[in-house]
């Protein structure tokens, strides 16, 4: 997959949705297909290759979309006795869909492995820095004094969320409906209505998907798991942008993993950037625009099947999920390997006061002032131990 | 509220979530706050009025949120006895986002009432329209022939995921975290965590919240909400636009119910335009981008409160609530009254011929070429009934 | 105007463009045209007033706009001898389109006066603090030493950017195109075309707008306006940023002009929260997907009136433009008070040395190392005075 | 430039702004700027090709752009007697912002080219059909009598309009600033402030660039480019909305050139879709919110370089200006193509008898009504003569 150098770090999403694994999984649908309806496995896999995606790419736009010309070219190369049923019974979005939720299936068990390991992390550095004094900061002035653990207990909520929400739009369902969504012509090839939708199971159970009456305009599959994505770079926005400000020097109360060979400048010698975090805040400055235009998408899903809003789609979950996966791995390696300089938190407490102990004065108070934050800490980290991600 | 003019329809929200509607939960949070502090009943509610909304708008720029001139007006009519307790361990996030969550949920109560009624009038269509025959349209061409009911069948899957997804976001807790989300101040008032925690379930308990860990900074619980309203507008705008294209006279399928003093232009005495579905799919266009903008102040949460991302919240889902409120009830009542053509769509279906009839002839068939939309009319009408709303 | 609890500093843009300044200004189109037509003077002003706007937003809904209530009660009110020249000829979009192109000329009115006083007051800063050193910052690391002034230098030109696209979008035309933008019935009125484009002519005179060919679905002179709005929140987020960094207490570089009763917050009393930025921010997050929107709705302006993308634009251009306006007049008041703290500059660069001279080292300079920065910061301050705003 | 399987047409950018163009644009920069430095001619173009892009591509990462690596690679290629003054003065954002300029200035003539194309497809539709009456549509519904050559005029208007706001961002300029925007560097390189200066111009009048002051932070020059693009696929947009209606076989008016190969289905023999108007729709759908990306990016512009809202314009500037691309070729060939059923159009306008002469009848005209329509259309065409594209 190309065009990674205006993105740093999109090798880590490799191959994943690239134009090869669309090609790929459209493949796997067509074979899954004409397996449920012959009742016999058929290996396409070798029909295409990569040498053929610049002219897939090219015949795409005829029809409009890439299937037109993956079928012909499949027919043509899988010999006559093969090429009648294949695809047959099939419209292009039936193929095109479920491709795709392939993809995005593959990418949300990334993005759900990264995330375990960010849960980790981020338990980890909540019960270490449990008692690491530190200035709390609202609206850039300080506030009152916290801990670190209690931010990083609230980091853990927001990866917790954004778990939850994940799971909740993991299950995207198998797209079969045929030219109009009833399944016209898949009923006529197997005999009956029931034994069309046997076919559908079939072909579904092969791909490991869910079954779901068709659902060429009725798009919430989609945008659900578009909206988890945009959760997700939420939850590591917030942190990288926490980061980002504690890696200032004037701060420097946190900073990314040193790497050989990271965070450096074209002119400046001195400079260690703190790149990670800066890559993690850019994904999640583009995704919400990103999941916008899915349900935009979505409400202009008129007819059977829809003219133009259908086709906003692919790219869109495309460059949104391998920025989610690539997004996912960076937070994981910038959490597994943060720097806390917990002297220099103290140092900045300490130079703060008296002003940031005027609440606790107004209060009353001459403890530590820091209210329930063992007990919040506590419930994080309980809620991540809950559920095994 | 005003404002209305420029959104027809407006008034169907009513003063929900209207500045005066903040001002009250506001208040009321306050009332939740300081009896749970004091253990006695208090009644805030007559000391602030519509009068007092101006000056409060104004004042609100001093410290960039409304509740500190609130505050300081409720402590100088609530008299010194109750004064000094009041808002005591609170900050201003704490009270806004808890009176924006009361302000939420009151939308959603509305929506699915709404949600509700619409489901029955959609099933209904599905169950009427079953053997309605219509040309089937995809990329604006003739298809294969479908039924009114199968379309139906797919609308009221777009309205029982909205409904699903709904559900998911409805659970808004409550906000109270103290100055930096520690719960120091609470802590200090009621004597030791275990009884600060105590305090903010007993406020919860009255206000009919559940509790959740201060979650400032935080903000999944507020994206997802507004991800459910986009996809119950994403739902309503594809429906929208199908009875917009069945109401250009040339297709003449879907009317809009005919009522007095409706649909009629300022120039044309004959016109008859489908205002509810042009006044729905307008709100299905804007909400996408509303919802961007707060996944984007979710991302941007930096600190313990955020130097404008927060702020970014308050008015984008006032917007997004009321505008999803309105768009409910005009769907509602567009579903209730929807005027369905079946000569209309027979003679469409008839003039189509023999063209509609192609993929048909390819498959040998000669039967009515419905396939399973009998079987996935059923599908939606059990998923309709399997869940009381 | 209210709704403004939720958007603090809203009172800043008191009633432009609110309920009453659009209804103000339909009027205003009426009586031009009835003055075109008729060749006399009328006076509709005070046929309609602020008791009904609640009718007039509440019977919007059921032609979908708030024209055709308005022309109603208007010709009511006017009397028989000129309720049948009112409104004849025109069609609602003529009378909706040009008052709001009218209410977006006084909010551009006011954002130009409001950015000639930041150039001027960005202008003095860039002058006065030529020489004031500080530490330059890339990817939030100190990278080489740089003057205020040049930072200041970088806001003007953006200021200035601004100001010019402000500039090329400021000339909105009148929209006089009657039902379906062929100018059929105020031909008729007229008695030729000639005559009709006089008419025309006649009332956009009257309104001090240029002409222009009817424009109901080309949208291009809407889009340039929000794009414009938007060009200006960019340039005056950069500088809020800028501030809020320099606002922290770590860094303590810049302050916003200490106001009475500004800052506060609800549990702190010591803290000084930077909230003119917050609020001038919080505008920039906000602004690009209201514009985005518009966009849209210029690219769905089908047939010769589209179904809901009109409806789209109103109240979006309404908010684009009043938080235009307060942030224009925040960002006004920051820059004029804005505090600059010399010797803290100084002193962090003294710390941040020598990394911050790594640069400079490499390149074997033992001078000052600013570069050119006298000249960017002359060129910059002649850019400034090449143009009177 | 692979990617294209999921945006058909893709393949009509070519290379433009793939990886391999912005390194070979990267090459230029670095090229022209040692020949302003050396004051000979360096040909740097041979020492990196494709095969060096995926390593490129991943060693962005580590510096988190794409710069670093190639200056690395570029100096190890070159020899020791240019790998010293290769790069020096120059920041990575200068090497990467240049490079991108010169990417948008190749895209702006492409669609200056296509934009002049349609201009002359559609002035010949004007004409042409200046007196081929058909239906006026508003709100769906039939409104009054226009022309298609109406119509075409307001297409053409649209068109204008995109050509001249895209005439005004189109004078993107070189980005030469140094580490932090003041030229400091380069001072030191050419011995002076003013030599300095000449060496910026000397490197700008090799690229063909014009000269300004460093804009690093001041990013009105991307986001006018941007929201040109946007302003382009609007006019587009509105058309392709209107072809795709018209396409419409109850409408069947308008229909797009009929291609081997195109407009086909894989499951319906039958189908002529209206490929292309679709395909423009889609980008239409898009660039709205791409915009909107680049703006935060230019709002979030803190300190002299930003953490992550440069990163985010990279990627995003490459999608809007290649699918701009795409939709301005596409658009031209629809245009060029565009079939108009005069026939069909009066049978529909006779159909909508009387009720569509409703206006007419109650200005008591018994013309053709169509008021200033060849005024109007002769307006347009003399705009699209005034100036030469």
């Amino acid at each position: 997959m190309t065009g990674g150098l205006l993105w740093p770090g999109e090798h880590r999403a490799g191959e994943l949705f690239s134009d090869e694994a669309v090609v790929v999984a459209m493949v796997r649908v067509e074979e899954a297909w004409l397996g449920a309806v012959t009742g016999a496995g058929h290996d396409l896999s070798g029909l295409v290759g990569p040498a053929d995606l610049p002219r897939l790419a090219r015949d795409a736009e005829g029809g409009g979309n890439p299937v037109i010309p993956l079928v012909k070219l499949l027919r043509k190369r899988a010999g006559p006795a093969v090429a009648e049923a294949l695809h047959t019974g099939l419209t292009s979005q039936d193929v095109l869909d479920t491709a795709i939720v392939l993809n995005l299936v593959a990418a949300i068990a990334r993005i759900k492995a990264d995330l375990s390991v960010q849960i980790g992390e981020v338990a980890y550095l909540a019960e270490r820095h449990r008692a690491t004094r530190m200035a709390g900061r609202t609206l850039t002035q300080h506030a009152i004094p916290i801990t670190f653990g209690l931010k990083a207990a609230g980091w853990l909520h927001g990866l917790l969320d954004a778990r939850d929400i994940l799971d909740g739009a993991a299950e995207l369902p198998i797209q079969i409906g045929g030219a109009a969504g009833s399944l016209a012509a898949p009923t006529v090839l197997a005999g009956s209505p029931e034994r069309a939708l046997a076919l559908v199971a079939a072909a579904a159970a092969d791909l490991g998907l869910p079954v779901r009456a068709p659902w060429h305009t009725t798009r919430a599959p989609l945008t659900r798991a578009a909206d988890a994505f945009v959760t997700c770079t939420d939850a590591w926005g917030k942190i990288a942008n926490d980061v980002l400000l504690g890696s200032r020097p004037e701060l420097g109360e946190l900073s990314e993993p040193a790497v050989e060979g990271r965070g450096g400048s074209s002119a400046m010698p001195q400079k260690q950037n703190p790149v990670l975090s800066v890559l993690i805040r850019r994904a999640a400055l583009t995704a919400p625009q990103l999941a916008a235009t899915l349900h935009l998408a979505a409400a202009e899903a008129v007819d059977e099947r829809p003219d133009g809003s259908w086709h906003v789609e692919w790219p869109t979950l495309r460059t949104l999920a391998r920025r989610t996966v690539v997004a996912a791995s960076q937070t994981a390696e910038l959490l597994a390997g943060l720097q806390v300089d917990a002297e220099r938190m103290a140092a900045t407490l300490a130079a703060a006061r008296p002003g940031i102990d005027a609440e606790r004065a107004k209060m009353g108070d001459d403890g530590p002032y820091l209210g329930a934050t063992d007990q919040i800490i506590d419930g994080a980290l309980e809620r991540a131990q809950g559920k095994p991600c």
